[in-house]
């Protein structure tokens, strides 16, 4: 209720706030009898965690994953498995200089109008440091429909646009690149944008796009919950998200029905995909594909004007160690998620067989 | 569980068919002592209802809601508030023809593969019909919450868009064309292309921008479910949406931090609103406004080659009363959903206070 | 959320008053491809509905569900299904007597305190009426999995007990007699009390007893949702329950566990079953069986002081037509909750499989 | 859904099994702004803690509890609450005797059929272990409404009753003795029954009455949410629970109407108070109090026959430390659950207001 929870089945719960003892979470609904690959966990954390490369923040996390419960002799029992993180890098002086202000475009001031009080260490709650938990949970849902292809990558920064479509692209050389673009050429450009950008104390947004692939029949509950409108909740959940479109998108308001429609061939498959594999909310089988925005992160090392909590405008010089661009830490986040989403589906869809 | 409902505090579940005897629903969690206008409820169905000008479809439905319980002498009682409205324009012939094809484009092979059985009479529970249902919750829920303003309107038709930003615009205007964009001549503009369209038989896209004014401060749940992400999941369950974007959305994503912070004044209010009236999920109090992307309706008037039930590719023609473009009785569905989540977050906030 | 629905995956969300139009619900998560028996429902109906006897009610309603969606030629679809049943003995003018004042040991006086207004009218919302939405939902729930054998019977009336265990009773007998009470001698002892303490104007408790037969291993989840518990609540949330006990219940408590243990059989089974069906709130195949206690009806066709809106005591003439003993008549809403749990369970433990 | 999480709206979310690293929790929708008195917490904790006193188990758990979130300075925040206890005292060999054997009465045979796997070390998840989360969230709750008294003692130990009223005791002296029972002869009666019983190598059940006062007005959502109907479900899923009764209870359905109507004072307080705070499933302010039963334990220091993985019959002789009587030890745990609901409920509540 109160939106620390996500899925209706596979269901996470998270806590935890930037600069406190840990975060971590609940993963509810998770199926017995799973053998658990706790590499291929820590692994999806590595991708998102700090300091992994010249391009994003230097904050230094090993970002370790322990799990408590749920997981007996390398399996899962059906109960609930709970995990921390700990954080081990808190250096609360850090933000003692944004104690009494709000930093524009950042939730301290709506936090602190909603709760009366904030956490202001590195954003508290606000930090995506919370998403963390989301690659935790979005691996081990990876792990429990395999034959799922999820593959994200940084589609833009800024003006650079990675043109190509999807069925071009080689997702194995996502991740030769610091900024996870699978084209090598477009990839350096964007590195070259993320160095301009982080010499001048600026930030940059971007797009990631993300392509399910090998997806069952019926997924998605139609009315409300359609499988679309389930993913781009999770994906506007995500910290610095602005938009979301799948299959035709925003491009598709300008076509006409006659261009439109996907024709059927014989095995049920479609020969073009404009509907993005979700047809009335329902997955169609047919490859899903969606576009998320980001936002320049707010934190820039350039003076700013802004409000204390008397009420006066003050001068306040960012500080810190902040991601330059979030895109190419948030590929694994947005496959997370989408993972979470999938499944959560999946095993709903189990209850009309 | 099974997505026919919408709302954590403020719901409503929703039953119903196309061709069925009726269709309706159940607004939980409305709070008592409410005195109902029923004439705006029923006004806003006459925005949405099928019939209402020459350019959306010609079937004629009332569309008159009935309410069942949760009223006691115009007020509301705090118990649950039933409604049906009766289907009185069941030409179930008219769909003899799509029996055994599934449409393209459509839900027909979705909910077949994943329910085994199908009602494929005018789409059954997949038509955009049941979305009266929402504007009947909206309508209520308006009045729940009377001080926040709502206004939606087309910006664009195909590829004629009205460029003005939402401050210039005059929304007491939306009304006064059958298109409902509030500026005289690009509605025209808008309105002689759909005719255009309907006559070759086909349909077209467009989008709809929401804006909502005169927001609390602190509504919305961080982390999954911040606001924008329930509007996004709200207005991406509406039928052929295909894209959601909120204040700088897919433009933000090209920007530098520097350009996209929005600098507070000394009353918490901002000089700019890039944001879009929310900031890590809460409202912070400044207009929220978003764009939503409606696909071409799939349904045109030309010969398809489709698919039937026995997996042979078959010629059909697509006939019935049919909206050429679908943008102009979305708007009141888009008000209605977004009226939805506002008011839900409205009294998941008391909990705080 | 404000507790008009019952059911995680097999959910029924209802509306209505005794006096308004209509009361009626939607049931959801319903598997699709199922055919229903519509008479198997009515007759249901037809064990609840008032006037059956002359030792019921003498309120005449003929209680017919119509359903207006998710059927679709006599089969389920999966999608929501709607349903009402008509009020038509809305003899508003027999409670214009108590519009100002709160009846002794009704819910008059909470629901005002709580909601600031109420439909005084029979009690509104509060009146047992709504149960006749549990007993459609229960008898649909009994056709998505029939091969359980649910049993409920008059156990007690007054201080007049069946001493049988079940293994003795013979529970085609039960509909023999009007006070549902499987041995017809004791069936007959307690009608006599009935009819004796309805001459007097008076009330009486008693209590239910419910078998659920050839249970599937493995249903409930443990920890809060233990499948007893939900039995527990369910029973708890009908009107005048006061009481519930499973497996050696109250008695329990008092014997040692050398005493209690149920020990194994070879298959699994075990030679006693003071468990009742249930270990670590899942399932285990043996029987469950359960006993609701029924407080006795608050309205009496006696001269009582209650209070008046203004405050003050002041005296009156219960009348009315009333049930002197609701154990009859609650057989059937007994069977019908234990429906709702148990079928709820069965979906959600396909979860697991 | 998978049963691991409790309440609307202040919603526990529980993790962990006996014998794993920790357990643990999430407590989301706690109120922001309240300041925590930790030793209170703890205190609960030691009343919980296995090693007490001589007449429960002697495994030694100091039961720690150590919060990871939500708290800021000693005041809530608002976010979720994250808490773990270490399981310190993991003798895991004490079990590798029942590795391959179902206790009887215990949940390793429904837990392996539902599951397919199990963590047999002292139960896993099926231990009353899982409690202490309980008790940290209710004890969390009772400070967000510290008006509300909740007191349970001891009332009953085998036929061992303590026959006052709860008006005549004096629930200061409940922790004066071991059994938790507040008249120290009958405790005194009931303490050496429970010695008798634990030289005998055998356990007993017996009985926990809870009284709640100073009840705000309104708390309960009608119909399936009745407040005692949610009090009944929190009790039934405590380990070992068989029965719940409130009010007049199962006594009250022997009862005539005329004897059991509670008439109201002029105030709006009832002279008698048979509903036993509730009326309609809303509080009216009178006190709640309610009776639950407890089975006696399972494990007994005797030699039993039991099942073993391969269908055999094998004898079992069973040791560890263990209960010979629950009942003391879950006074802390119904308080607990109880105060779960209550706040859950008064913040519910809030809505309406």
């Amino acid at each position: 209720m109160p939106g620390n929870s996500f899925g209706n089945i596979f269901n996470l719960t998270t806590f935890g706030e930037s600069h406190g003892i840990a975060i971590g979470g609940v993963i509810d609904g998770c199926p017995s009898g799973i053998t658990i690959d706790f590499d291929a966990i820590q692994n999806e954390m590595n991708r998102r965690k700090p300091g992994q490369s010249e391009i994003v923040t230097q904050r230094k996390e090993p970002d370790t994953v322990e799990f408590l419960s749920g997981i007996f002799e390398g399996v899962t029992t059906g109960t609930s498995i709970g995990f921390i993180i700990k954080n081990t890098n808190q250096k609360s002086k850090d933000y003692s200089h944004i104690k009494d202000v709000y930093r524009p475009s950042h939730a301290d001031y709506t936090y602190e109008k909603k709760y009366g009080v904030r956490d202001y260490r590195g954003g508290g709650r606000s930090s995506a440091r919370e998403t963390a938990c989301r690659v935790v949970a979005g691996a081990l849902a990876k792990q429990v429909l395999p034959e799922l292809k999820i593959n994200a990558y940084t589609s833009s920064v800024g003006s650079i646009f990675l043109e190509k479509p999807y069925q071009e692209l080689d997702f194995t050389k996502t991740e030769s690149n610091p900024v996870r673009c699978p084209d090598s050429d477009v990839a350096e450009t964007m590195i070259n944008r993320i160095k301009e950008i982080r010499k001048a104390g600026d930030t940059i947004g971007g797009t990631v796009t993300c392509v399910i692939q090998n997806v069952p029949i019926g997924l998605g509950e139609p009315v409300f919950d359609k499988l679309h409108a389930e993913l781009g909740k999770a994906m506007l959940s995500i910290n610095a998200v602005k938009g979301f479109e799948y299959g035709s998108g925003f491009c598709g308001a300008k076509m006409k029905g006659s261009e439109h429609n996907d024709l059927f061939n014989e095995d049920g498959t479609t020969q073009t995909n404009l509907s993005g594999g979700v047809q009335g909310g329902i997955s169609n089988g047919m490859d899903i594909y969606f576009r998320v925005a980001f936002k320049p992160v707010a934190t820039v090392i350039q003076k700013q004007n802004t409000l204390d909590k008397s009420g006066n405008i003050v001068e306040m010089q960012g500080k810190g160690r902040h991601d330059p661009c979030v895109v190419p830490r948030a590929i694994p986040i947005v496959e997370a998620m989408a993972a979470l989403v999938m499944v959560d589906f999946y095993l709903l869809n189990k209850l009309y067989q």
